[in-house]
């Protein structure tokens, strides 16, 4: 499997990039690596990271020179008209020009999405991308389905999110028969906004184990294995969440340092335990379910360990073959 | 200062309701309630709670009889139209009428809000009510308004929520020049939807102290003392960060008594005190902004704590002129 990396997206950029895709090179034999960015500045990385040159890693590293940087706060215009020689088009024409498999980004998600769209375009049938993300909830995980590439939502983009996201829960995360159910302010049929109950109406009438609507907690107390919701919302309820938890996790390490305060070893080993269970960071990025080819956003902050996860993830993606199931559905 | 409390909302309705009042009485000399509802269940539910009959609480306890029970998933038209004799139409009719200074209910939000709207209005010049809530966040609480009174949300109404809760949380919650933020997806002036780009135009020209977007993990980090959001996504949000930290504290709590195996005490006082440090349910209710009286919209799942800290969060804005503020603030 090859795929290209963006070597210059995400808060760590290059240096936690060029570790993850060294790690996957231990972890695994097959994939190959298109590592793309500014070749002066990954070379560097490589250097810094490994002690090791970059050509010490080929054939399975190539670095691929693009010139231009977008930065996080880029609209997906300027990826797509001023920057043109940027690593995430240059990583996603590589996607198109099928010498890679994959794409995966920790940087821009608009620009990914944008660039995405724009290059390689939707599977037939499919109206928008959705990211879709697994959150640790109750018994499991539940799969959270869009999480901000759509923000003008339709409840027809809603219906298909929940037909993509039902096939990743089985296929990818191996949920059997996955229960399906749409956020709502409510579970009473009449609830809800116009596109909301539309949308419900679409679901209830489809194939899908569809368990109605789901309010917000029950995406996290085993309600569900996905949920489906608007982009903007979905966003805006996966940063709450990691702002929450980043804070609640304060409190219980205060908490913990109170309880073994004398005992530095039981101390060390309790927080360390601790933070070991409650690091979700790590997921291996989400994909950008409806494009016709594998696309991969990374979390802006991830780590080295974040960055191959989500390697990882895009090799086990390219290989299952869910687009072309997508493509039959959705055709 | 007289409270009207709808006995018959919320899920440990009418115990937990009749134990939070009777607690108010003990913790404060001059809230007199007046407890609408079922007289009969009421009255027997002060016996069961007490071993006392609820004349030996008069004067400062009334029992209001009121025929019918609204459920949780009744429309507001249900209690306006049906269930015409319900505690929460009841209880507002008594503040509109003057009986009451304020009214709490835990019941049904929908029906609530509708209710109010319809029978107590708004404040002149106030278009739409909003339900404010601090949640505990680094540095102390940010308020999030609305939380689900509004899901029919427009530009006009965020700013205006802006102006109430920065109101609520100078002159309930004694900060000092709050700092407002409005939610969306990326901190870029161009982000979002058109309602949301308005809404920042209006707040900018706002003499708050607006410190432009902020997205979802800025709640609890720090980001601001105010989050405005539409009411879809504040449900949504509140009940998600509601699911996540009770699956969250069931990881922890299973982590301390792993800790402390074999040694009960310790476990036992580890665990009792990390239990009170992140127990965020008894907050003190929440306020419908906005409405021309004072209205406060306690958790469903209230124990008796939350009801008597709604009662006392309710005399207190009852006292505060906070809606005499906003009239001049909105007029």
């Amino acid at each position: 499997m090859r795929v290209a990396v963006d070597g210059m997206g995400g808060d760590y950029a290059p240096d936690a990039i060029v570790k993850g895709c060294l790690s996957v090179f231990e972890q695994t034999d097959d994939i190959e690596i298109k590592l793309v960015g500014r070749s002066a500045d990954l070379n560097e990385s490589v250097c810094r990271v490994s002690g090791r040159s970059a050509e010490d890693f080929a054939p399975r590293l190539t670095i691929v020179h693009a010139e231009d940087v977008v930065t996080m706060n880029d609209k997906p215009s300027i990826a797509l008209r001023k920057k043109k020689d940027n690593s995430i088009t240059r990583s996603v024409r590589l996607l198109a020009d099928k010498e890679v498999d994959a794409v995966i980004s920790a940087g821009n998600t608009a620009a990914l999405v944008g660039v995405s769209s724009y290059v390689i375009g939707m599977i037939k049938g499919a109206k928008r991308p959705g990211v879709a993300v697994p959150l640790p909830a109750r018994g499991g995980s539940c799969t959270i389905i869009d999480l901000g590439a759509n923000i003008a939502c339709k409840a027809q983009h809603l219906y298909q999110y929940g037909i993509m996201a039902s096939a990743y829960s089985e296929r990818i995360l191996g949920v059997e028969n996955p229960r399906v159910g749409l956020i709502n302010i409510g579970t009473e049929d009449s609830k809800g906004i116009d596109m909301i109950v539309e949308a419900n109406k679409l679901l209830k009438a489809s194939d899908l184990n569809y368990v109605g609507y789901v309010e917000g907690h029950e995406i996290f107390l085993g309600g569900c294995d996905v949920a489906v919701c608007e982009g903007f919302l979905g966003n805006t309820l996966l940063k709450a969440i990691e702002g929450f938890s980043t804070n609640f996790i304060h409190t219980v390490i205060d908490e913990i340092k109170k309880m073994f305060a004398g005992d530095a070893e039981r101390q060390a080993a309790a927080l360390s335990n601790f933070k070991k269970r409650t690091d979700w960071k790590d997921y291996g990025g989400a994909p950008l379910l409806g494009l016709d080819g594998v696309v991969i956003l990374a979390h802006g902050k991830s780590n080295d360990v974040a960055v191959a996860n989500s390697i990882i993830r895009a090799d086990q993606l390219a290989k299952s073959g869910l687009n072309e199931y997508l493509l039959a559905r959705l055709a």
